[in-house]
């Protein structure tokens, strides 16, 4: 970082990250995280989910408030469309995580980001979930993810940024490899 | 389904969506739908996420509206806490796409829902995402689905429901098994 130049500042408090990096690896109970969610069907499709509590840094934790989400089914499933598709909170997920991994690295960087938009894709054959080909399976065929970013860096260096990013990624990991879903009734 | 009660309603027009896998078993074209979101950084962790338009039926289709979603971290995390995070979003997903599916196999089956309520969880070890041991993983270690459900049904018969929505769940399928993600800069 030249020091001719004001200091980057991505939002991101990196010493606060680090420190906590330092503690978690220090204890490593601390870095065991729960993210919990409770949903009430409304009616049809149309499904109420909140957020609120979680447990980590070894307590109970809290968002500032109870984020609900709506979650339902468009107008060409006969649906009332209160809500995004399950399957479009993913692309959310997938994109919110992958970019606030870049805005990270970018501040560890000292790269000084001033815009970074995406676009994301997945292709899902219907036949999957509507039990017509049993072959087609039921999630996305595949997902496509495409950065814009305008940033103080080379183009490789931004390759570069979305490159780590992806890989301490939650949500693409949670994407590309499997994870043990357990569904009871309680 | 008894004559002697009311017809059941749980919202789900089922005539329809049998009629639209009738349609798009002998027209395999229209089953292929493209999914879509476009993002932009906000600042630190914060990004938005917006969802309207999409592909399916043979067309481009739009939701009733833009629906914006912010994703954040949280104050533990040193940041503002704008939304929920980015992993809380595959929560919301699952809970209702399982629920969505409970509904209409309800519907299918002629069984009445009073309620479906349910709590997700999702653990992760956060020695993955911060690069503190290379052998954990990023994304959730396991994610537990618990439905709590009221309807004019079995034990036996609400599992069933409940078992054959987590066979046609787009999302179960999604965080189960690996799906390809590309990443580009462009």
């Amino acid at each position: 970082m030249s020091t001719q130049t004001a200091p980057v500042d991505n939002g991101v408090n990196v010493e606060a990250l680090l420190g906590a990096r330092q503690a978690m690896s220090e204890m490593p109970e601390a870095a065991q995280f729960q993210w919990k969610a409770t949903s009430e069907w409304v009616n049809g499709a149309h499904t109420r989910v909140s957020v609120e509590e979680f447990f980590g840094a070894g307590a109970d934790q809290a968002h500032v408030k109870t984020f609900v989400n709506d979650v339902d089914h468009p107008n060409v499933f006969a649906a009332e469309d209160n809500g995004i598709t399950p399957v479009e909170y993913l692309l959310v997920g997938l994109a919110g995580c992958l970019t606030a991994g870049v805005a990270s690295v970018a501040q560890n960087r000292g790269i000084q980001l001033r815009s970074v938009t995406a676009s994301l894709s997945g292709d899902m054959d219907l036949a999957g979930i509507l039990g017509i080909d049993p072959d087609v399976r039921n999630g996305f065929a595949g997902v496509k993810v495409s950065f814009d970013i305008d940033a103080d860096a080379s183009r490789e260096d931004i390759e570069a940024l979305v490159a780590q990013s992806q890989k301490r990624s939650a949500v693409y990991d949670a994407l590309t490899n499997p994870t043990p879903v357990t569904v009871e009734v309680c």
